[in-house]
């Protein structure tokens, strides 16, 4: 196999370097979810002080930054990134700005202020907020951090793989929620080296189908527009450096609904008492939509991050 | 101090003896509920396969069992006893019966039930179950496990306190839910020994206080009725040797209302993304009622179990 851009030595320095209140996460098999006709087991990237799995990436990028003596980075983020940012500059004495679209969920605006972070609001979408963060990077002169492109984010995300190949080696297939790549490149390098047997399929909102669409064609494929309440994985424009990676991890990646999100969303408040955002739905959304696909065998789901606005939630989680 | 009856030594061997997807549960600070005036770490004892904190106990009396070659046990349950023993039973061999108030939520007994034990209702309260369940015991000859009073229910609870002393050694308070005592007793003894500067908290609903009511008059005082919907802590008949033990490492009970309840709940979901049942909630709930004894200090609380009635728990949780 020809290797990605990750490092199995440097993920594995990577849980050095990342605050253990990331790491080891919860991986549980949740019966009730029996009835989707497969097996489905956890892995809860929730429980942290960011809801997301983000944390473990911009641990990785902050404890190297301030090791090289920086004071500064900005990032562009639909929201977890920023806050891991935010969370994780904060604790090395890092300035941080965060450039998010000013559509991006209400309630985690709030967390990035609040975690300390200078907020600069953009028009347009997330794709606006990634060109003024660069801009940003260059006149300021200070650490641009890109999401997916830059090898921290994916390799702290790995880390994630490392957990699971120690905890569930043999597991049948692993679902992961597909945007700009860091969580799929991270988690499918370890799935691909250390978990032979392990089917790892991408899932990403089919109103954001960019990072899909290029694995299949095997080439960039952007949109004109991306449109899901998955706002965590809403990309328009895929990094060529990610999704070669992509290509060489993944075993398919697959759209869904709108509506299977929201039911998926329900499912998992009602069946395994866990609230989850949208993006971290995407697994569940998979299954229920190809539930042949999935019979009998023992599926991994990543719930990666629970950050919803509150009423939001209330109405998709409502009785229909 | 005096000794209570748990031993450090069998409850460093209860970790080796329960299964590793109950121990090293997350413990995080949760920020936005700063706003409570005070720091609030959440100790997350539900994301695991039965969604409380239970298994530990459970896990440990059944290991204990399976080793001394017995074939079944019965317990009576208010619910996530229950749940724990069906669990930790099925995975040994062991033939489960639960005796549980046909009044326990339903989603309790549907699990206990699918975790195929035996499950038995009797009319009336918690109390009543449990004399059901004695006289079973004494019937079939098979062990009955008592919560609070087995001394394996206190010391697998009490592993939740080496973590709290290693991760949280400097807490000023850790809030413990209140019911026949097994948490309490368990997490009070780690702490008295371990966390000589941290000042451990029992709450109890102000509608079941017989436990409270019990510490503080420092003997043993029953009620005619438990009316709380904190079903996991609404025992009537508090155990004098668990009263005893609670005495020792307590330094205070206290009593919340129902509606505070409801309210920690509401805030556990929107601030903290957590769905949580309302025994569960009790902690918060404390803070809420009396915010200067809280103010400024470093907390803990036990998130003890998210078992919740999908039905009920939306309505508790609506928007005023």
């Amino acid at each position: 196999m020809r290797p990605t851009r990750l490092d199995d030595a440097r993920i594995k320095d990577a849980r050095r370097r990342i605050d253990p209140v990331f790491l080891d996460t919860p991986l549980y098999r949740c019966e009730p979810l029996d009835q989707l006709g497969c097996t489905v087991s956890i892995k809860l990237e929730t429980a942290n002080p960011v809801r997301s799995f983000k944390g473990r990436g911009t641990e990785l990028v902050t404890s190297l930054l301030a090791e090289s003596g920086a004071r500064a980075a900005v990032c562009a983020s639909a929201g977890n990134l920023g806050q891991g940012l935010a969370w994780s500059g904060r604790r090395r004495g890092l300035d941080i700005t965060v450039v998010a679209s000013s559509s991006v969920t209400p309630a985690k605006l709030d967390r990035i202020r609040a975690l300390g972070a200078t907020l600069e609001l953009v028009d347009g979408d997330h794709e606006a907020a990634r060109e003024r963060a660069a801009a940003l990077s260059r006149r300021e002169g200070i650490r641009l951090v890109e999401d997916s492109l830059d090898i921290e984010t994916c390799e702290g995300a790995a880390t994630i793989g490392l957990e699971l190949a120690d905890a569930a080696p043999s597991a049948d297939v692993v679902l992961v929620a597909l945007g700009g790549g860091a969580l799929a490149t991270g988690v499918g390098h370890v799935i691909r080296s250390r978990m032979p047997g392990t089917e790892m399929i991408c899932v990403q909102p089919a109103g954001a189908p960019a990072m899909t669409r290029s694995w299949h064609a095997r080439r960039v494929v952007t949109t004109d527009s991306a449109t899901t309440i998955a706002d965590g994985v809403a990309g328009r424009f895929p990094i060529p450096a990610v999704l070669e990676d992509l290509l060489l991890v993944a075993d398919d990646a697959v759209l869904v609904q709108e509506e299977s999100i929201v039911a998926a969303m329900r499912l998992l408040l009602e069946h395994a008492g866990l609230v989850v955002e949208p993006s971290a739905a995407l697994g569940i959304a998979a299954v229920l939509e190809d539930p042949a696909r999935f019979a009998g065998r023992d599926v991994v789901t990543i719930v990666c991050g629970s950050n919803v606005d509150p009423d939001a939630y209330r109405r998709w989680t409502a009785r229909s």
